[in-house]
């Protein structure tokens, strides 16, 4: 390694096996394998290279996203990557685009709520990326009430035609990722209207823009929400608004294996269950905890490194300063968000089980099982599959006094409910208190090596203060000369604006 | 106003006069008088528009950045504004720049630090800008411990001078705002070392550029330390590093009023106290608590007025949804930070009130008041000025409620401490936490016009959800149009990137 580990003392100290362990989060050797193998990929690859991205225009920005997916696509066709390997390699680029949308959302919904022809007609086309889609549901003045959608789909049985409407501004479709600028498609959300009875939301599979020029198609309105919060961050994403003047799609677009509308405008409902009609939605929730895992480890991972690199205070007579992570208050802030990354994983883990489980009984039209006393089962089922994966004494004690301190660290932070109910008394509180301090000393020694478990490249991490060598402060420099404002020694606008106040002859009696 | 006022109806229900409370919030008629002529003066001037600056590239932004501190000047002399007004002028501005360390940090260290003789040099220089300094104190290894700095400042006796030096990469300065591109001079903290003794951490006066072209002297390498978190945010700042190579200095830009060194090198300190040379720094951290109180009262102010705009569930078949500021949870997350902002604004002033005071009596020399004792006389004398100073019975019970809200509310947040130590019984916290809802009832139809009090432009909120008018939902769509990537119907990078995908002929056998 250039340079050296400036962190290998660090490594030294760890009390267990940190192969077993990356095997253990990332959940099955094959797991940690295929995830290992796509981030090298995607990190040694220039066209990925993310380290320009706070420095571009939105548009560049966007520009960018759009080679990188058009180069992913590529590298899965040429490498023959699996769905799997595909999904973790699109995961590791780390910059949020329409593949996401097109792959997560626009699909699985043709999946979960299309016909068997539909699922015909559609998924080869959207498959092959022939066409782009995306998925409209959000609308300016409605999000989490899905009830309050206002788009109208009205069935017109002269034409045997839906006509989609936006009746207000509050209608219009706002915030749906893909749709500002790329998406050809969109599975769309809106009120079903047959005979003048309103049916509630229903999803339809729009076209919005001409397969030849990119352009919307007559009586759609479409663009781009503006910028996001954030250097880079979701401005790689198109996020759309969307209106609709009476357009029209054939009736067959309406995805109908939930209920239908036959040619003479009758709405029959089947006995598939509706709540399939979200499933799209509940897939990408359930993965918001993993989501949330990754984006606590990402941070877990950068600032322990770097507490372990920066020193501050301490000295004796000028001697070195104390590693920042050995005070107890940055062990406080720290070891339970590194403990909560660790919680949010096995449950991120759990879920999705769960949910594939529980969605292939529904494909499977099972849907007897009661859903809650399924969850437990399966919660139990796959503890009991995790503790029997786990060999190393050493792996288990780390992951024991993990366990400790996010349940420990809870209590501490809910006190107040604790004692109010007389669930524990203070002397207890007292003990709870001082066990989360000695466990912090236990985790301590194997703090870097927790984090190294989760096997993140540097690419992935895009950090430089969690650089895995933590040789962080000559690459602060190299970082800081990269910035365009360092292009020329004296700025553009001296001339103009600085000047004058140095070299000024001002009238003003008051100076 | 044009579209006319959407929360007209939030206005008309508050129970107290919302002038008054400007006043009060201001701190004084005048106050309020001198703030809102200034920021609608900002406000007016198109020159501060700050509407793209979240699309704006690095460059443009500290050029834009570089424009309004010129044009800022300019106004401030042709309008012979005072230092007072030139302050909240400044302020409204909102784009941080090097104006803000040339008077808020350059400036005052000089004029608390340096001797008779060194403030007739420095100060009629610094005070027409013919010079342009910033804070040159934090280094790349050492933040808040200041003793820790590493860069020396060794007298030399054969030239009389004082050889600056960067002995390591860690001892460069890091983070100076106004360093990186624009200043001129800096006052500099170095270990001043005579005869082979260090004496600790000294200031000394350093011209950093070349004031015919501003290029770096001969000895100093300087730069901008690249970009930080955030759109626009802090990045209209060229925080900046620099290192010494052997830099030489005459004896008599060591700032010395606190301590001398002679002609022979022979250290001498003076009997003013040492704490005078970190008044500067004292300075900027007693404002960050009026700061604290801006960014919360800015947020506060938005996500209130939104709150009152946006509607989500409730509805009763199909009837108008509820405003969210109506939910308890809404209110729990809102209204303590509204009183939050509120406490902070009236601790800050009271802490501008006791610094000022405080160095007033070390300017005359009078260093025989007790800290402790004074700061708690003074917080009485403050408490008992600002009573007085409230008439309105309505201003009065507002100002009461807020204050009991903060009170119970950090009672709520800290409930474990309050109920492990027996400070109150769990029947207590059960009845301050019903309390607490009663106050938010209370104060919910004040809630608008206590944010209003605040007295902020549209200019300054930056903000389409904080609109003073309430006309949310059509003006983000305004603002969404203005998006570079809007300027045309189809994308750049449409042809490279999107139409390879839809008229692709791809020869892999997999799909």
């Amino acid at each position: 390694m250039e340079g050296g580990d400036h962190l290998a003392h660090e490594r030294n100290k760890a009390e267990f096996d940190v192969n077993e362990m990356k095997i253990v989060w990332a959940g099955s050797r094959h797991a940690f394998e295929v995830s290992n193998r796509m981030s090298r990929l995607v990190a040694s690859d220039p066209v990925f290279d993310k380290s320009n991205r706070a420095v571009m225009t939105r548009k560049e920005l966007f520009k960018n996203t759009l080679r990188k997916s058009a180069h992913a696509w590529k590298l899965i066709n040429e490498l023959r990557l699996s769905d799997e390997e595909s999904v973790i390699f699109k995961y590791f680029m780390d910059q949020p685009g329409f593949l996401d949308l097109h792959w997560r959302m626009f699909v699985p919904a043709i999946k979960g709520q299309g016909t068997e022809e539909q699922k015909q007609k559609w998924l080869p086309l959207a498959n092959k990326m022939q066409i782009i889609g995306c998925y409209a549901q959000t609308e300016l003045g409605h999000g989490s009430n899905v009830q309050g959608l206002e788009t109208t789909a009205t069935f017109d049985p002269q034409t045997d035609q839906f006509i989609l409407h936006s009746p207000t501004q509050t209608s219009s479709k706002w915030w749906p990722g893909g749709l500002g600028k790329v998406s050809t498609h969109a599975v769309v959300y809106a009120r079903l209207i047959t005979n003048g009875k309103d049916h509630g939301v229903h999803g339809f599979i729009v076209q919005l823009r001409n397969l030849d020029d990119h352009s919307p198609l007559p009586g759609i309105t479409i663009g781009d929400i503006g910028v996001k919060f954030g250097n880079g961050a979701y401005n790689s994403m198109d996020n759309g608004f969307l209106m609709f003047d009476k357009f029209c799609i054939p009736r067959d677009q309406m995805l109908m294996r939930l209920s239908k509308v036959t040619r003479e405008g009758k709405y029959v409902p089947s006995d598939v269950p509706r709540q399939l009609m979200y499933g799209t939605m509940v897939s990408v929730r359930q993965t918001i905890v993993s989501n949330a895992s990754v984006a606590m480890a990402r941070a877990a991972c950068i600032a322990t490194r770097y507490s372990a690199v920066r020193r501050q205070f301490g000295s004796q007579n000028g001697g070195i300063e104390t590693q920042v992570i050995d005070y107890k208050t940055q062990q406080n802030r720290l070891f339970p968000l590194l403990a909560s990354a660790y919680a949010f994983r096995f449950v991120g883990e759990w879920l999705k089980w769960l949910y594939t489980d529980v969605t292939q009984r529904l494909e499977a039209s099972d849907f007897a099982t009661l859903p809650e006393a399924h969850a437990c089962t399966a919660g139990l089922k796959f503890i009991a599959k995790l503790e029997g994966d786990i060999k190393g004494k050493g792996v288990k004690n780390q992951l024991k006094n993990l366990c400790y301190i996010y349940a420990l660290h809870l209590i501490h932070k809910h006190l107040g409910d604790f004692l109010s109910t007389n669930t524990i008394t203070p002397e207890q509180a007292s003990l709870a208190n001082n066990q989360l301090r000695s466990l912090y000393s236990q985790l301590r020694p194997n703090a870097v090596a927790l984090v190294d478990a989760f096997d993140y490249t540097d690419h992935y991490l895009g950090s430089v203060l969690g650089r895995y060598d933590g040789n962080v402060y000559p690459k602060l420099f190299e970082e800081a000369l990269k910035d365009p404002l360092n292009d020329s020694v004296v700025p553009d606008g001296y001339h103009e604006y600085i000047r004058p106040f140095i070299k000024q002859h001002l009238r003003s009696a008051r100076l």
